[in-house]
């Protein structure tokens, strides 16, 4: 059981929301704030929704709701930001509870598309802000890509991968901050190529959606693509299956597709998946979310 | 239960073994060939450990082993073709065959790197080859890529998918040839962009694996990337995501990296899998497999 401290947790929409409900099953209290007209009640459900997939854990930190900011973060020894994708919007956020925060307190944003260094900047302690990005939902799925600015001390980020750790989290520190992060840009590697393969002709998006999952994400949901080519090189690993098989790699690379998302790759895209009733999609995310802890429970046992 | 019938598996090597087990299993006759010294012994070991894992299908069809392809061929309705990857050999192969083989027997090849539209150049019934391209290993993956080329018949394509769905696998129908089919392009493109995030210093290349296998990975066992990303949009689907996160995708697309398999890639990959012990091999390759077949249960349940 990791150690009892206060989290803050800004906003709790839908991964706020994961995130409080990840924190208070691991046994730390949470102070909430979210400005919007019924979070208050949107939480509660979000957190009763999430309690039956962690009720391994067994925390029970004690969550309060504040009317500021500021008063969530009073007290807190670690901070999760789940604000808007705006700019200024976190930077001000930010400017609020710097003052209650002493300067050894971890900021951590769980933004996907701005830039810890854009973020940072006017910061009164600008070395604290990290990057804690989840994948969707927190409180289910193991990674967290915690990524540093160009201003963040090297304490931050350690002090972000211990506690992500302490909340059974599997961070991965990226040495410095790119676009996307990293399992963004890896889903938008893989939609590139289903996208030039569906403009090509080659299989319908539906048909690579199928041959993806039905195929290689097999694998996928417990190796990486490098390991799982170097375990086809055998004991010799990386250097056999290189030597055997780099050429056909490079075959292959020198084929991917670069297209742009144009009218043709948007008709296609949604002609494969067009909108549905709301009945229909509930049934869909349902499946889909217990498709997901059949895998996590599968990775449990690895 | 599938209609019973005569299969030539012609090279049973670690995929043709595998066929072999499968079609066994769903009460298909096998009538197998290969020449390298000491296949027969190979073969039989490879059934008995495909065995346990293929207990769930009732079939049990007959094996017989041929000194000569013609003899293996001879009453066939199917043929998967395991030769080893060299355009020649599997052309000089079909030569031996097809006198044997009535005019409408499929000859699927199990290659994952030579074109259909290559093979078939010169064959009596050019129009009876496609490529049969399986998941390894193919008694368990689903995924089974059906791939015309030039010569094609429609005929002959329809027979192979009506086959493999029959024997238990999910067919995808390419609509024409392509360098490294489906599958292999989409393992391509995600590894090309862990070698490039690497070679920028990112991450490293074990940790981008990580990324990969605990993040999006947990999902692609289940979904494709395109579905993945149209249920995000909620009931609108695909044209909703495409509308909010369209220009997000755009500026990953726009930043992915398009690296050589050059010596800083093949330093980076190698380093990060060195070579290991047989012992050591040998357990991470059991780990892998009990792995799979975790997944693979999960995908029963789905």
């Amino acid at each position: 059981m990791a150690e009892r401290q206060v989290i803050a947790v800004l906003g709790t929409g839908t991964i706020g929301a994961s995130w409080a409900s990840l924190f208070l099953a691991m046994g730390q209290d949470v102070r909430a704030w979210d400005p919007a007209p019924g979070a208050a009640e949107r939480l509660q459900a979000a957190l009763a929704q999430a309690a039956p997939s962690l009720a391994a854990h067994a925390g029970a930190g004690r969550l309060s709701l504040h009317p500021s900011p500021e008063e969530a973060a009073t007290g807190a020894g670690f901070v999760q930001e789940n604000a808007p994708e705006r700019l200024e919007l976190k930077r001000a956020l930010y400017a609020l509870i710097e003052p209650v925060l002493g300067p050894e307190v971890v900021i951590a944003t769980s933004t996907s598309g701005i830039m810890p260094s854009a973020l940072q900047e006017g910061m009164a302690h600008p070395e604290r802000l990290v990057v804690g990005h989840p994948f969707n939902p927190p409180h289910l799925v193991p990674l967290v890509e915690v990524v540093p600015g160009r201003q963040t001390s090297e304490a931050a980020v350690a002090a972000a991968m211990a506690f992500y750790r302490a909340m059974g989290k599997e961070p991965i520190r990226l040495n410095r901050e790119v676009i996307g992060h990293v399992a963004n840009r890896l889903q938008g590697a893989v939609l590139r190529e289903i996208v030039h393969l569906a403009k090509e002709g080659v299989a319908s998006v539906a048909d690579l959606d199928r041959a993806m999952s039905l195929g290689p994400g097999q694998r996928w949901a417990f190796m990486g693509q490098a390991k799982l080519f170097a375990l086809a090189g055998g004991p010799q690993m990386m250097a056999h299956f290189l030597d055997h098989l780099g050429p056909a790699v490079e075959t292959w690379w020198a084929d991917l597709g670069a297209p742009e998302l144009d009218d043709e790759a948007r008709r296609l895209l949604s002609e494969a998946y067009p909108p549905v009733s709301e009945a229909e999609f509930r049934a869909v995310q349902d499946w889909r979310d217990a498709a997901l802890l059949r895998r996590l429970a599968a990775l449990e046992e690895d």
